[in-house]
């Protein structure tokens, strides 16, 4: 059990308002109890709390962390890689969602602000500009948006895009579709500018959708519609709720589209078809962005982590 | 555009210090000037910042979330139904996750405890009398834990497990497996209470397992050994990872063993098969929450939920 600022004040006899201020305003507590409490909160093993020590230090220890969408399970691996590695050097995370609103945004990175050292900003839909006036009031780390002169982290969607389409062209699919997310994602323009670099590709490109099952189902007919034998997906998301939605119409996946996600979120490895996804580094991105925000220097740092292929049983040969 | 206090500044032609004063310390503004400033604020539409807000009415507008892990698809929705509402009460939600871990979450409510006017605690792993010591420095709700005394949201646990054990009993079974959660979970005590209570089932109670997926692969071999033909898992990330367990044994759900797990959380809905669970009021849980949270006098409010057993695809009668 931590020791409190209590047992402290009772184990040197003196009034919790006294130890308060000793780690607080220590010139204006009596040399003498000043010792007391000192030899009594390193006996105890207590540490001061954050906001006595924010008032020396300047700092409060904490970090904020803004998600587009705390309900999306891309995020809450790297949520909680973040805090691990946060924790390891004394800092707390907290976290606030925006609900994919710009607006929301700009007023939670505002209140955030005051009461933390660093906000990481992950997946923003606010532009550029806004996060750059934004960033004069408190440092920021970006995951996933590229805003020259900051530091970010960036997961190579491009690659792992690359890699999807080139997979497949091999199993013999020519017409594609490419279900894009939000405008004003980043990870949508990666998508389309890697697919116009694969040869012999007919894209059909749907879109903007939800980055949600919901908009993955929504797009099904259209999916159904486009003659396409093979589909990438803006996420796992998308993805699974576009197999349930073809799977309402009798399109069997494989068989007749094979279907790509983005993220290798947990519930497309439990789904039936296991879904083939772009697997992301969402827990390395979390520690990469602390450990960017920690330290200094790091004004214009950019990390870019590798994305992967994982082939499972959503995609097979194109059906001719 | 939200307007900041250096838009307000420059349309008074004020420092940006005395429009913070004039809202913090109005009495110490000349009064020209903090007319001035106040109908440039009014013109433009801008609001004080919180920390200003917080100086002159004692709140910070804020409430602290804990959960016991983010990345549990059951909290997500409870989580952004909880900041919805209070962002219609003009209040921020920042959230944090105790990995599990007792002595994370005291830490982590003792630093909320400064910043916000309230915290949520859902799914505590602390025990009750560690809870009422802290709830000293700040007023808690308490989400699925009844702890005498203190505000709480309860989901009806114990009429879902019947409901799910009825269901089973009219489908033949009667050799049935409790798949419990962590040790110290009152929702995994519920469920043994409710299972008393149903006549005529032979029980076997198998844990205390981890609330995951992993929970679930790992507790697979024991159920598999136990022969029973149906099996309530603590949640649904357990329920998931049995059937996928089971599945890998050549032993299939529902055919040999039906599977009913709790929550109803999306990865349930999307798999195959479907599962069949308790579905747990999670988002009316974030909004009561909030609610009792910010009214006066609730000290002893309890409010309970309805759950509702949803049938789907992983349960069907009794082999024999």
């Amino acid at each position: 059990m931590t020791a409190t600022i209590r047992d402290v004040a009772r184990a040197s006899g003196v009034h919790v308002s006294t130890v308060s201020r000793t780690f607080s305003a220590p010139h204006l507590v009596n040399p003498a109890t000043r010792s007391r409490v000192l030899a009594a909160a390193d006996d105890l093993g207590y540490r001061p709390n954050r906001a006595a020590r924010a008032l020396t230090t300047g700092r409060t220890f904490n970090i904020g962390l803004i998600v587009a969408d705390i309900a999306n399970p891309f995020f809450p691996p790297l949520i909680k890689a973040a805090q691990a590695h946060a924790r390891g050097r004394d800092y707390h995370v907290f976290v606030a969602d925006t609900d994919e609103d710009p607006r929301v945004e700009e007023e939670l990175i505002r209140t955030l602000a005051k009461q933390v050292d660093g906000v990481l900003l992950c997946s923003p839909r606010l532009s550029n500009r806004a996060i750059e006036r934004l960033a004069e009031d408190v440092p920021f780390v970006v995951v996933n948006r590229r805003i020259k002169g900051m530091p970010a982290v960036l997961m190579d969607v491009g690659h792992g895009a690359r890699l999807a389409l080139d997979h497949l062209a091999a199993l013999g699919h020519r017409r594609v579709a490419l279900v894009s997310g939000p405008s004003g994602s980043w990870t949508s323009t990666e998508m389309r500018a890697a697919a116009a670099e694969v040869p012999g590709l007919d894209l059909v490109l749907l879109g903007p959708n939800q980055p949600t099952e919901e908009g993955g189902l929504a797009v099904a007919e259209d999916v159904a519609a486009s003659g396409v034998t093979a589909v990438l997906a803006y996420n796992d998301l998308v993805a699974l709720g576009l197999i349930e939605g073809l799977s309402e119409r009798g399109v069997d996946v494989p068989g007749q589209v094979s279907v790509i996600g983005f993220d290798d979120i947990l519930p497309g490895r439990l789904n039936r078809p296991k879904l083939t996804t772009v697997a992301m580094p969402a827990e390395a991105a979390g520690r990469m962005a602390v450990d960017l925000l920690l330290q200094s220097g790091g004004e214009g740092a950019l990390v870019t982590l590798d994305t992967a292929l994982i082939v499972r049983e959503s995609t097979g040969r194109a059906h001719t």
